[in-house]
């Protein structure tokens, strides 16, 4: 085993930590398109986004062309709570696949809410505050990204109210509870506490819920309550701004050792961990600085980017926010039931989805059984139990070091491990008993998902 | 805020990660009295203990003399992993108790086994390994011992046999299948796959099972398997062993920056991390070479060392084990239900007892109800939800950093943070809700256990 003198796990000082998030749009000559108001269908303007979010978040959301924008100094303090995240180096896992590939992973799940979503929340949880609001909604459905706000607004005192799947409610019990345990108030959807809530329970007595009801019970109660905020954990371009510390840090981490990665790979749901992590290599790939592959990797259950169209959506199954023009499979499209509940999204980021469209970025598909499979190899092997999102990465990374062993290739293959499974056991549990299946909806169903897509002006 | 430059979490490089065990006996004038075979009660020699473990664990457990032992290569390469483990200041938590003390903890928690059991399982799978050993068998209780056993097995390909105690089982089906997902065998004890399993079924239809039962079974199996070894996860003197990698990594970031600790406090079941974390402190202080208050903390439901007897006692309440002299409340005493399965142990390490006899270390008991009211104030504070077993340091610390604002001193106080409490959510539930309790033994209950120890020669 040669180990070139790079440790197993690469971490910054604090003194190299990003001192400003990089905003990928600025250096992008065809930028994505604006986001449309949903009455309207015309460009959502600052004082409309403001509405929904906070200012700084807006203007965050609607800025294309400053390169970088400062990470303010009480965010950059949290961040040093948790991070700089390891580089890894997968020592064991190259050895163990016998591949002349250098296999490195960024790994995000070294903090209670067990992914890189505590990223972006605290951000926007310290605009909130600085906004003077009283507390923030949300809705979440696997719970990272409720888990990950809870601790945000714990820390800047907001009063902070999650919706939250009911179905998930009931399952994850411990989810909820890691949530109770940071302050936050946590109510199973559809609620009676609103009338989108009251509603649909009147229509659909017994329901389970969904995020899109989610989703429109935390943006209702938001317009209710004076003082709040509606805030979001993926899609929108201020997360995939605040989650570029990921790439920035795996940057800084690769040239401090002289690596320059060849592939860099990521699982994609809303973007927002993808597009952060890929920002400042694509930056350089845009600046014509550098040359990378980028590979996108999605559940076959659930393939906005690889059978998806390109064309104007809404973010929300309620229809309620604003258009964003997208890779999706349409708002209503209820993906087949999968483990990796944060990739169950029907929609993509703007920007990745304007950066694929330039074919500037790969994506592949892969079905859950061959993901849990690469993340129970990976587990025993890396030690670290993968959350069935960060597995998707996990298999794609297996799959292109194992063709550079057929070529002979010593490639620098880089993915992002964007979590921990310690809450989806009944996952793994299925698969060690052989129960787990695979969801691949046909060409007619998507066709028929796409038929559903808006028609504007 | 002043940072006096010292980072928010220490990390060592791995060129700074200690290369050999620190054996804490070798320092001490008068050394724990040796272990006696539980049929003679003649101190066990080296061949009835390898009988037991494998032999280089056995050398180690007789070792009083070695100052350092080396460790493996391959240890220390696995140790890179996931270690070294972090040294944090915790500004927030001065900040909030507006104490002049700077606190520090070392966190244990970054790996999937979810604490610093990791250490050993990890040295007492090599040495199975190195000797042949087709696996292993063991018991857990809450499960952390277990999962790490499970990890280390599956990194050097030995067989790993759980027997988790079977009200457990059944409550922590998550914590069951990370174990069967690093490819270990699980059994609910008791279980019919042993005669002392079978023999209690019998006695006690439908039993939920003890710890005591599982030691019997896993002992049991490993003599009735070829190539089997039974392994422990705590109370052994080559547990504390391994463990001082937590001591040593601890003591060479404060060395880095020129830190002096003034109390160095951990909590205390069977005493392997305590034991570890203040192994090389302690050292100094037996060699004359620096002066340090050690804290261990109990909880009040099992105050072995602040109530308990200093006397020879079996390790197990199967009395199959051999006995060790320490601090205990009889090997059949059975705690109250506490959340902090860790810590609900009858005895303690000889060599800690032997220490706390010698009055060069102090000990404290608290309450469940004030350990998790600390567990969540520093969860809200610090970002990190703790294990119940690592809250009671964090209770204690607090309580040492109070004493500091009333005197105004700016004491280094330094604790043990050995895990996180993601599967100890049903403990937190109860919290949350207001419905947990304490349990303090009366006078009546501990003078009545004692009378059960053993009478010997």
């Amino acid at each position: 085993m040669k180990h070139q003198n790079i440790p197993y796990k690469i971490y910054l000082t604090e003194d190299e930590m990003p001192k400003a998030w990089y905003n990928l749009r600025a250096d992008m000559q065809k930028k994505p398109e604006p986001m449309l108001n949903p009455e309207t269908h015309q460009p959502a303007t600052l004082d409309e986004l403001s509405a929904v979010f906070c200012r700084e978040l807006a203007e965050q959301e609607l800025n294309t062309t400053d390169a970088f924008i400062e990470i303010p100094e009480e965010i950059r303090n949290f961040y040093k709570m948790y991070r700089p995240a390891p580089l890894v180096r997968a020592y064991c896992l190259e050895k163990k696949l016998g591949t002349p590939a250098h296999i490195y992973y960024k790994f995000e799940g070294n903090n209670t809410s067990g992914s890189h979503k505590l990223n972006s929340a605290i951000a926007q949880a310290y605009y909130a505050k600085k906004q003077g609001l009283k507390g923030v909604t949300t809705e979440t459905g696997a719970g990272q990204w409720g888990t990950a706000l809870s601790m945000a607004c714990s820390y800047f005192d907001l009063d902070c109210k999650v919706f939250m799947v009911k179905v998930s409610y009931e399952q994850k019990p411990f989810r909820r509870e890691v949530m109770r345990t940071y302050g936050a108030s946590v109510t199973p959807s559809p609620s009676e506490s609103t009338a989108v809530g009251r509603k649909i329970l009147a229509e659909h007595p017994g329901t389970g819920g969904s995020l899109g009801c989610a989703v429109s019970e935390a943006v209702e109660c938001a317009g209710a309550n004076e003082g709040y905020r509606y805030v979001l954990g993926s899609v929108l371009n201020q997360v995939m701004l605040h989650q570029s510390v990921i790439g920035l840090e795996t940057k800084a981490a690769l040239d401090k050792y002289g690596i320059k990665a060849d592939v860099i790979i990521g699982c994609a749901g809303g973007g927002s961990n993808l597009g952060g992590l890929i920002a400042p290599f694509m930056g350089e790939k845009l600046r014509g600085e550098a040359d990378y592959r980028f590979i996108a990797v999605e559940p076959a259950s659930c393939p906005s980017l690889t059978r998806g169209a390109y064309a104007y959506d809404y973010c929300d199954t309620g229809m309620i926010c604003p258009l964003s023009k997208m890779y999706t499979l349409g708002c209503d499209y209820i993906p087949a039931p999968n483990h990796a509940g944060g990739l169950r999204y029907h929609g993509m980021n703007s920007t990745l989805s304007e950066l694929y469209d330039q074919k500037l970025m790969e994506a592949v598909s892969v079905k859950q059984t061959e993901v849990f499979q690469a993340a129970v190899d990976f587990a025993r092997i890396e030690g670290i139990l993968p959350a069935p999102e960060s597995s998707h990465a996990i298999c794609v990374a297996i799959k292109e070091a194992m063709k550079c062993k057929e070529t002979g290739e010593t490639k620098n293959i880089v993915f992002g491990l964007t979590g921990t499974g310690y809450f989806d056991m009944v996952a793994y549990e299925k698969h060690n008993s052989g129960t787990l299946t695979d969801y691949v909806p046909t060409d007619e169903e998507i066709a028929k998902a796409l038929e559903k897509l808006p028609k504007l002006g």
